[in-house]
């Protein structure tokens, strides 16, 4: 506990980083590249995974398991998939003491291996649509890493499904967003622009990337969730026909899509402070924590009435709480230590609170301290904690609004990237010719064509100035 | 369907396998060695993994997640250790196109890569107890696989620990070992005997490893469980060291305990027959199926009956039931697909049952039918399943007796192990040369040492006939 966590202002890597380790919710590992999820950090993937899996196990999806190995040969089999994975792929060249016959490469994303399968699993109609997911590990080899934003190795489900149809698939891929948001904004409490990704940043094999994103602190874009709508390409690379209704032979339509442990890292660069995390009460793993204080002559009465009102909020549904009761330790330590860990409320019971029935409660995202009865507390908490569900989703998109621009120029454009990033809002003439020279003068890249603005709102390309095609989001991301 | 399943009597392995195909809990993938588990098979082991998980939270241990990739160098630092698991590895050379300075060993298991964190981690006896599990995928290059049993990459849980003394470490190696039995003799039905590895079979690097064995239907033993009291191994290996309570620097002591995928080829192996998979209902994912029987004239009347009843039995907590209306296969194939996939009870409802506002329900244990009031199915179906349950785990043990032998002389061992292989439950002089010549003459090996008989009950070894000095169980195993 002794280095104090840099400022958001003073250095908001640094400072990422520094909740990082200081919350313990993440370690450097002696593996390039790849990190350690600790305990702490892991009780956050558990919530995430176990709110998504019931999201999509309500809407059809059943889980299995794939190999984590893929012959390298698959990956050559879907020209865009292995252009784009390659130089990213570990491969095992050597099994059992001796050199394998054939590389295997560790799993980037599993298209390929899976489509291996359903060759085998599709022949009709009668097994469409076919809707699996897969919680598994994943390796990419990244020069660059940052802990849990972009590991080498990393945590993630992804969803695998075939279908009859392109109506159908289109169906899927777009449903799959809408869930993947309503998480993000519900539950991460962070506000997000759902959209379709340009040519160039689409996801390799993919007809049609769409993907979420969302604003961190510092103005940076990020990426938080992808679905893609895969077309025939797939069932084409690996051959995957089905009997039709009406007794023809067809490709079957695919999607794909993912979410990974990058969303911890959305999660704390969003709500976090210079204090430590903040986290939002539906993905928290403790709710409150008791802080008793007491010298030696009130010890016993303290614990006593602490131990009680702990009890009480205990009992209430859905709600986790713990007492920090270490001797070693003073209150100031344990209020420090209480806030780097984003617990949502704190509780503060003295000798004045003994005696007058009552307690002290704290709010982790604004600060703010209030008087409580102790009988109060079953019915204040479960509203306190919606209340600041409900504040961190609208400070963040409080911040996004503000951070958002519209540019009357270029060179204004260029000028607000480097000195206070954000999203801006413009129109894009359509040609990739502008999309690189905007990412070559700034490092901002289009993150996304939004939704549901197919008329645009813009008259001009941001870049060249001659007629606008369709909205944008331009950015700089993580 | 068209395939029938081999019998147990003809062919127990090929026995096996069908089941496991035509019940599609497993494929085979076209990466040697490697299964994919299929969304049937896979829903077992969230069961599995849901049960565990729960019970493991409760004696205080939390998640964590550590690489995939090991430096290899980290696999020579404990001797017994490497020599064990080098022959198995599967070994990355390439990343990112490039060649890498040290190769990376795909996780046996994780005991290097997990205690060169807790170096960093553990400082003083307040760090400890430091309870970790992990679940995750390892690989291990085997030359012979089968589905569940033996797979190059395997699902798996492995819990680490590290302690103050010896004995808290020996306390915890055994109390993960009775949480194991208890699981497996609870929820999979299936009975097991604890014990202690000998020399020649403890995991390598422990100083003692614990097992529990179970039975399986043609008399072979299976591990189905594992726990490792590793003394101080791997924090000499690995340097950790803490702060004693009273000022001095020790070494920790350490444990490691894990259970697999293969526990999914225990339960079919124990309990299934010949028509297909027996589950017992505290792991089966659907514990009853409703089969209405109609024609064109009733099928209105028959079907909202048939829904009447499911809805009755879906209200019941903790009970999963579903209805196979499938317009295009008949009653009879519908019977046999629900036995198949081990469906604990059947629902049949015709006719008959709808003018009566009665039920057929039939057991998959023992094919025994009843009919039953419509308005008995709530009160009755949950007797059935623990009914069922119980039975289960009667059956099991009861066959574990009559497979479990005493002999009077080596030749008769010998015999038994040719002809009808159980459990042979002798004496042991403690000389590994008699238990290398079991092992070559019949290919039988001591499984356990069984906890509780420190004073034994044999007296001559079943090999050389000197006295024993501890009895063992010897069996073929999996």
């Amino acid at each position: 506990m002794a280095k104090k966590i840099t400022s958001r202002q003073a250095d908001y890597s640094q400072w990422y980083i520094d909740v990082v380790l200081r919350a313990q919710l993440a370690d450097y590992s002696p593996v390039k590249g790849c990190m350690v999820i600790r305990p702490r950090g892991y009780a956050l993937w558990e919530k995430i995974r176990d709110v998504l899996d019931v999201k999509f196990k309500e809407t059809g999806h059943a889980n299995a398991y794939f190999p984590l190995l893929i012959p390298s040969s698959f990956m050559q089999k879907e020209a865009e998939h292995v252009e784009g994975f390659s130089p990213e792929c570990a491969v095992v060249t050597m099994g059992g003491n001796e050199e394998l016959e054939e590389p295997l490469v560790i799993r980037p994303t599993s298209e390929t291996i899976i489509w291996s399968m359903y060759q085998k699993w599709i022949q009709s109609y009668r097994d469409l649509p076919l809707l699996i997911n897969q919680w598994a590990n994943v390796v990419r080899w990244e020069k660059r890493t940052r802990l849990f934003l972009r590991t080498t190795e990393f945590l993630w489900q992804e969803g695998h499904t075939a279908h009859e149809t392109m109506e159908e698939a289109q169906e899927e891929t777009l449903k799959m967003l809408f869930v993947y948001k309503s998480f993000v904004e519900e539950y991460m409490a962070i506000p997000v622009i759902a959209g379709v990704k340009t040519e160039s940043e689409k996801f390799a094999g993919a007809v049609r990337t769409y993907a979420i994103e969302a604003m961190m602190q510092d103005g940076k874009a990020l990426q938080a969730g992808t679905s893609h709508d895969l077309g025939q390409n797939f069932a084409k690379a690996f051959d995957v026909t089905y009997q039709t209704r009406t007794g023809g032979l067809e490709h079957v339509w695919a999607t794909s899509w993912g979410v990974s442990t990058r969303l911890i890292g959305a999660l704390i660069m969003a709500h976090s402070d210079d204090k430590g995390l903040v986290l939002p009460p539906k993905l928290a793993p403790t709710h409150l924590r008791v802080v008793p204080i007491y010298k030696n002559e009130n010890k016993v009465q303290v614990l006593a009435y602490a131990a009680e009102v702990l009890a009480k909020v205990q009992a209430l549904p859905g709600v986790t709480a713990d007492i920090d009761d270490d001797d070693q330790n003073s209150p100031g330590f344990k209020f420090a230590q209480s806030e780097l860990l984003g617990i949502p409320l704190r509780v503060e019971i003295g000798q004045k609170e003994l005696e007058e029935r009552q307690v002290m409660i704290a709010r982790r995202d604004t600060g703010e301290k209030q008087a409580l009865k102790a009988d109060e507390c079953a019915s204040v908490v479960p509203v306190l904690l919606e209340e600041i569900q409900n504040n961190l989703f609208h400070r963040a998109l409080t911040f996004r609004k503000e951070r958002t621009f519209t540019v009357e120029s270029y060179g204004e454009f260029v000028d607000l990237m480097n000195t206070k990033p954000g999203f801006i809002d413009a129109g894009w003439c359509g040609d990739t010719v502008c999309e690189e020279k905007l990412k070559q003068d700034t490092k901002a890249t289009i993150r996304v064509i939004p939704l549901g603005r197919e008329n645009g709102s813009h008259q001009v390309c941001l870049c060249c100035g001659k007629p606008s095609r369709q909205d944008v989001i331009v950015a700089k991301a993580y």
